[in-house]
């Protein structure tokens, strides 16, 4: 697995976990950040990204995640993986799936590569994965 | 305006214009293309992609595009452009206004820049810009 596919699995590692300083240290975290959530407008700088999941893992009990369909395109200094995440949330006792079309960028530092953009969006007619296997390869 | 910018900026004009070999030109027809259009699944390789700009331009009796917020990170090989598509569509005589987030991104090549993702998301609660002025800066 290349570097950047580490990193992005470590992206749905913190996501599932609610693990806000996990997220944290996968960010570039600089003003250029990027992070666009299904519905929502463009969140542009760190402050407003870490807000967003702070209010995403302050309003569900759990969430579970597993990816596929992940394609990486590389280069030196930015990298592009898209994938489909196949998300269970529950909240407040209701479980619902999602499948979400998403686009993560990384770009390298002197620490490794940091996400720099996170685009996620709702794939119409695809909120019930209610049969999703949880356990397994979800993680 | 970099060059990048004037990429971005001839793809709302094609994608505006329904112009489907302008718009073919400004891809890098590649099988590893991707298109996320707003809650469509993932497309990949230029002929999904190309199939599903045929269906857009079909569907539509008009579009129009007034693109705002635009933001450009640059990288030798790669550059991904994040910008607000506020749009309206005709089409069988009803006119609906959008506002929807979008990633672009760019590999340079020798015929330039050119596109080689497109994921566009609709803001929640923003499908409705009929006051948008149509005309003006619209293109």
């Amino acid at each position: 697995m290349s570097a950047v596919e580490e990193a992005n699995e470590a992206f749905y590692r913190a996501f599932s976990a609610m693990d806000l300083d996990a997220m944290t240290g996968l960010w570039s975290r600089s003003e250029r950040d990027v992070c666009i959530h299904p519905g929502w407008k463009i969140l542009r700088g760190w402050d407003e990204i870490e807000h967003s999941w702070r209010q995403i893992f302050t309003g569900a009990d759990a969430l579970q995640f597993f990816v596929t369909d992940v394609s990486v395109r590389s280069s030196p200094e930015l990298a592009i993986v898209t994938c489909i995440e196949n998300m269970v949330s529950i909240a407040r006792g209701q479980r619902v799936g999602s499948r979400i079309a998403a686009t993560n960028a990384f770009a390298r530092t002197g620490d490794g590569w940091k996400l720099v953009l996170h685009q996620g969006s709702a794939i119409a007619g695809q909120t019930e994965v209610a049969d999703l296997e949880v356990g397994g390869e979800v993680h």
